[in-house]
C-alpha cells in the first residue's frame, strides 16, 4: 500500500456494486484528501457513508466530478460510455477518468469520439470478481494479488498513467500488464469469458437428478462462475463476439482432439494431451 | 466420527497414496484395533508408521490380510483387480474388501468372476482429491464433506455394506449415495471426468504468452485439476471411455447454443442459456 501518495486527491467512485465498492473500500486505506460515490441508489450510498467507507454519496455527481482529481467508473460497460458522455461538461479540468469494464476496445473508441481534450480516459480491468455482485459483497480483498490489465491509448499522458497504476498498486493488485484495447479483448476472450462461457455450458449439461451429492471438487470449481450477473455478461459476450467465437473455435478443436484420442483408445496421444496440459497448468 | 465402533476391527489399506494416506489418517482417528498398510515403498510404509499413522507398513501383505477385518484398496483401478486376485488366498475368511477406484463397472465386473465366495467387495468412490498426488500430500481434511459414492451389487451381504457406510461416515464424508456400477460410470463421467478433460482442453487453448498475469480467478479455477496424475486419468479416462464421449457430445451441443446465440447476436437466447446456468448452479 502506498498511503501517502493520494493525500492530495479528490476521488470518485461512479457504481457502488461488487467491483465499485471494493475500490471505495480500498481506495479508503490510501486516505485520499476526500472520496465520493455515486449511484442510482440512495439506500447504498447512505450504507458506504455511514460505515465510513465514502465521504459522501451522490445521485447526480456534478458537484463532486467537478472537485475529483481522478474518477474511477465501475459499471456496465455501455453504461460507462453514458456516463462520460452525459457528464461531460462536469469532469474537473484535467482530471483522469478510468474505469474497470471487461471489454475495452469498443468502450475506448466509443469514449475517444466525444471526449473533452483536456481529459484523460485511460482504460483498465482488473481481473478481479466473485460468485456475487453488489455492495453487500463487496471487499478490499478481491484485488490483493490480483492481475490487472491497462489499456493505453497514444493519447493517454504519462502522469495519467502513473497515477492510475499507482491506484493499481495501492489498492493490493500485482504490477499493472499494459496491452493495447484490441489485445485485450482477444486475451479475455480467453481467459476470462470462455471459461464462463464454459461454466454456463457445463452446467447446463448437467441433467442427473441430485446432481449436489455427485460432484467432486473438479465439477464445483469449474463451475463457480456459471452463477453470473446475466446482465452484465450478456453485453460482455455480445460486445466482444468475433474474439470469445474465435477462442471457442480454438477450444473445441481441442476437445475434439480429446474425443478422437478416446475414440481410437490412442493412450499415447492421450498421455500427450494430459501432459501438455500439466505442465500448461503448472507454468500458470 | 463413531469413534467407538471400529474398536474391534483390524483393518489395512492397500496404496498409501493421496487418498490411501488419507484414508489411513482419517481411520487413524476412529480408533481400530489395528491398522496396516500394504505399498511398494518401503520408505512410505516407513513414514506413516513413524508418524503413528499406521501400525506397521508391509511390501508383501498376506500376514497382515489374513487378520483384517476390512480391506480398503487404494491403488489404480487395474491394479485394485490384480491386487485382490494375486492375494486371493489370503484374505481373512468372511471380510469385506471395498475400493476407491473412479470407475466402478469394470473394477466390479472383473472382480466378481474370481472372487472367493466367502469374501464381500464392495465398490466405492470417494469423491475427493487434489491437485497433487502422494502419501506426502495425503490428509484426512480432504474426506471432511466429500460427496461418496457406493455401487452395491446384489450378492453384497447387509452387514458389510452397513460397515462400509460406517467408514465412510466415520472418516468425514457425507451420507453415502447408493447407486449401481453402471449409473456410476454415466454419472462421474458428467461430474468429474468430463471437467477434468475440460480443464485439459482450457489449457491446451491458451496459446498466450505470459499468460499468467492475464487470468482472473475463472480461468484458475476452470483449469485447476488440469495437472493431474497423468498415468491414472489416462486409465480412468480409457475406461470409461463411452461415457465420457457421450458426455463431450451434450457438452458440445451446449456449448454450440452459446456458439449460435453469439454468431446471431440473439440477445433473449443468450440470456435464456446464462439464466438456466444460474439456477443450475445455485440448486448445486
Amino acid at each position: 500500500m502506498e498511503e501517502a501518495d493520494f493525500r492530495g486527491l479528490e476521488i470518485t467512485i461512479v457504481g457502488l456494486g461488487l467491483i465499485g465498492g471494493s475500490y471505495a473500500s480500498a481506495l479508503r486505506k490510501m486516505n485520499p484528501k476526500k472520496l465520493w460515490a455515486i449511484d442510482i441508489e440512495r439506500d447504498i450510498l447512505d450504507q458506504a457513508e455511514n460505515r465510513g467507507i465514502i465521504d459522501g454519496g451522490y445521485i447526480e455527481g456534478a458537484s463532486v466530478l467537478k472537485r475529483s482529481d481522478l474518477v474511477i467508473i465501475s459499471v456496465y460497460p455501455e453504461l460507462t460510455v453514458r456516463f462520460i458522455q452525459e457528464n461531460l461538461d462536469y469532469f474537473k479540468p484535467g482530471s483522469v477518468l478510468t474505469d474497470a469494464a471487461g471489454i475495452k476496445k469498443k468502450v475506448i473508441d466509443d469514449i475517444r469520439k466525444f471526449i473533452r481534450k483536456d481529459l484523460d480516459f485511460v482504460g483498465g480491468h482488473p481481473l478481479a470478481g466473485k460468485e456475487c455482485s453488489g455492495f453487500a459483497n463487496a471487499s478490499s480483498d478481491i484485488f490483493m494479488g490480483a492481475n490487472y490489465i491497462v489499456t493505453p491509448v497514444p493519447e493517454n499522458k504519462r502522469s495519467s498513467l502513473l497515477l492510475v497504476e499507482k491506484m493499481i498498486r495501492g489498492i493490493g493488485c500485482r504490477e499493472p500488464i499494459l496491452m493495447n484495447p484490441e489485445e485485450h479483448d482477444q486475451v479475455i476472450a480467453l481467459t476470462s469469458q470462455l471459461p464462463h462461457l464454459i461454466a454456463a455450458a457445463l452446467i447446463n449439461s448437467s441433467e442427473f437428478e441430485n446432481i449436489g451429492s455427485l460432484i467432486g471438487g473438479s465439477f464445483k470449481d469449474a463451475t463457480r462462475v456459471a452463477k453470473m450477473n446475466v446482465t452484465l455478461w450478456s453485453e460482455l459476450l455480445l460486445e466482444n463476439k468475433e474474439n470469445i467465437l474465435t477462442q471457442i473455435k480454438v477450444f473445441a478443436d481441442n476437445i475434439t482432439r480429446f474425443q478422437n484420442a478416446l475414440q481410437k483408445e490412442d493412450s499415447t496421444s492421450l498421455a500427450e494431451l494430459l501432459e501438455k496440459a500439466n505442465r500448461g497448468r503448472e507454468k500458470l
